[in-house]
């Protein structure tokens, strides 16, 4: 980590620079991927399936029976875990719908708003050596709170066909019952627009490799909305000196290894934490499997030294961290200051750890800064929200002439008209055409 | 119009779709203006308005006296109706935040969210013959209702240099005070990268032409939020025997005239309806100034005939309007059924146009059949949520276990780490290092 001690603000802006990621090189291969799935369906699917994933499937579905085998092939230890996180991810998430109070603008004029459940939602589960379980919780969970009627899965299957155990028995936990070992860019393609086994969804779900984020950015285009773009995952650490070097480094470590491109931030006002955080990090690395990742994410983030806890509150703000940890004196008022961040881990025991897998709160957060407009995956994503108006004959009368007259002004005749038409029908008593 | 009648329902497909619109030729006009007011700033924003707006600046900014000014040249009654329209438009925005509940999901572990106004956005009004002054109310006041700490507008000015006195009044009215004289896809670039008078913005709203539109969805790749990309406007009317067909030809024709490439549906139990709302519509439309838009739109549109008003919704659900008109008996109770529409017009005497302007409903809503997945706008588009999380030393008893089984199973031994460093600290005792 390079140290930075008391930047001035006007350096900041390069200090909470994320790392620039060129994606153009891969724009028009997954842009043939999206044509040739979409023109040749299922067939563009194996093919793509045979050269990315090394696999040759009939079936392209998972099948009742392998769902079923799934929970026989895991540890009863690794189960309970999961439980436990899906009853803490349930609770956090089962916020109710706020729904339809109605609201009286003008005399006889009510309007109001329903909140509504997606029809069709598709949720990308990214493969590699390890099962992704927990973003299989992260993200079936709100879908089916939300009532989403539609809900399917892709992840991409092994060498041998399969889907990992731990993924399915995650799934079927959480109610999704349709399942396709799909994965890359073709997946994104065949749920935006669908093959013949493959049903078409409204909004896709889900982190991915750069192909499949290239891939949501290109179909988003053509009008399926996407939950974010993901990018490498980040932490910033706000610690003063209560805060414990111990904890401090772990959390750092944790987020360095998800991969060379992870970014952390350690913003503190002792210079003493920072050299005992720095020794604890050397000592922990070395046991970690994933070392390598971990070095060279480090190598290059950033240790800040700053003067007090409101100016390193005002730097990770403007860093805007997919985490925030606030390791400090009176964390939960400091916490109040936070205004771009995607989820916070409060006081020194809050690891992030904790919120990757099952305090309760999504681990699906806007990165690369865009936590400055964008939120986390919640219920509300799986949802939209849709307004509705009433008039009555007093409404009309009361509003007809204002709209008469800004109609008028912005040159638009028929929208005048249809209120005068309305109000002429009235006359000033009764009128039976109603 | 065409009238298609008892249509079955596997050419339901065709009926529903948009005309496709070719986007591509200009995104390599786009993405040369925002490459050139990313290098040059202001110098490139004052080319590309003397070439596209045909007017020199030397001030870019509105200033105080031309704000100061605006309202001496509306008309009271003009005036009058934009306070009506703002209070209503207030009142139905005006929902407070949900925030913070906090939930205990595990005994120890304790998790909220907050609701935040994101910091700096960016406001576009459309220029051309008329003042838009309804979009002006339709984003600012949101806008200011979220706590937005910084709003900006910018829309093209007039061939004079200046900005139709309407539009700033209700800008004024608004809380705006930054408005800027840029158009275009440089008020985009500007807004997205900033410039020396300009500053950058973290989320841009507003309505646009193609090139605004384009302008929007390629910033938005460089990370900066953008409300909905805006397509032609469109309405669906849903009506049986009930209904007035003068007042549906009057709501039809006001969607049409918004140009030619409108969209508008109408869906009707009944035969004879459809009928007398054709002749209405040959009637009303003589007298329209935009006539020539309203023939071209209807051109394109179809009347459909179905069986009963249940049919008539699968219908209009599918179609997924940005308007949808109900004026058939027990509107309200067939509005509960309604799964995909921005906002909606209940009952005879709720023309679309109220909405347009004054009910109080946002009229920024999603076309192209996007509210399958999207909202209109409303406080929460100004604002993001942010999750928090803090943890006792009998929640991580609890749930660290839980946290470590999971972490190992996905391989991120680091992450178990963060857990297993912290309980093992406690000991099974009190410990001073917390």
């Amino acid at each position: 980590m390079k140290v930075i001690k008391y930047p001035a603000r006007d350096t900041w802006t390069e200090i909470v620079r994320r790392p620039y990621h060129d994606c153009d090189s891969i724009d028009p291969i997954v842009s043939q991927i999206l044509d040739d799935v979409r023109a040749r369906g299922d067939d563009a699917v194996r093919d793509y399936g045979r050269r990315f994933d090394g696999v040759e499937l009939l079936d392209l579905e998972v099948s009742a029976p392998e769902f079923a085998s799934a929970a026989n092939d895991i540890s009863d230890e690794l189960k309970n875990a999961i439980l436990v996180a899906k009853k803490n991810i349930e609770t956090f998430h089962n916020v109710p719908f706020e729904d339809g109070r109605e609201v009286e603008t003008t005399d006889g004029v009510f309007c109001w708003r329903r909140r509504v459940a997606i029809e069709k939602v598709g949720l990308y589960v990214p493969g590699g050596t390890a099962s992704l379980f927990s973003t299989v919780l992260m993200l079936a969970i709100p879908a089916r709170l939300a009532g989403c009627r539609e809900t399917v899965m892709f992840s991409p299957p092994a060498g041998d066909g399969k889907i990992n155990p731990v993924t399915l028995y995650a799934a079927q936990l959480c109610g999704v019952t349709k399942f396709y070992k799909i994965g890359g860019a073709q997946a994104i393609a065949a749920m935006a627009y669908g093959t013949k086994t493959v049903p078409s969804v409204y909004k896709i779900f889900g982190p991915g490799n750069q192909f499949v984020t290239e891939a949501k950015r290109q179909v988003s285009r053509a009008g399926v909305a996407i939950d974010m773009l993901a990018g490498p995952s980040e932490v910033a650490v706000l610690a003063d000196e209560t805060a414990n070097p111990t904890f401090v480094a772990a959390d750092l470590l944790s987020q360095a290894e998800h991969g060379p491109d992870s970014q952390v931030l350690f913003v503190s006002t002792s210079d003493q934490l920072i050299d005992r955080v720095l020794s604890e990090i050397k000592r922990q690395i070395t046991t970690l499997p994933r070392r390598e990742y971990a070095e060279q994410a480090l190598c290059q983030s950033n240790a800040v030294l700053v003067g007090d806890v409101n100016t390193g509150l005002d730097l990770t703000n403007e860093y805007a961290p997919e985490h925030l940890i606030i390791a400090t004196e009176l964390a939960e008022e400091v916490a109040r200051g936070v205004v771009n961040a995607g989820s916070v881990f409060v006081g020194n025991l809050a690891c992030e750890s904790a919120g990757d897998y099952a305090s309760g709160t999504n681990h699906t957060l806007p990165t690369n800064g865009s936590s400055r407009a964008f939120s986390g995956l919640s219920v509300e994503s799986f949802t939209k929200t849709i307004t509705f108006q009433r008039i009555t004959r007093e409404g009309l009368r009361n509003l007809g002439p204002s709209i008469e007259v800004m109609a008028r002004a912005e040159g638009l005749n028929a929208h005048e008209q249809a209120v005068s038409i309305r109000l002429e029908s009235f006359g000033g008593a009764e009128c039976s055409i109603l």
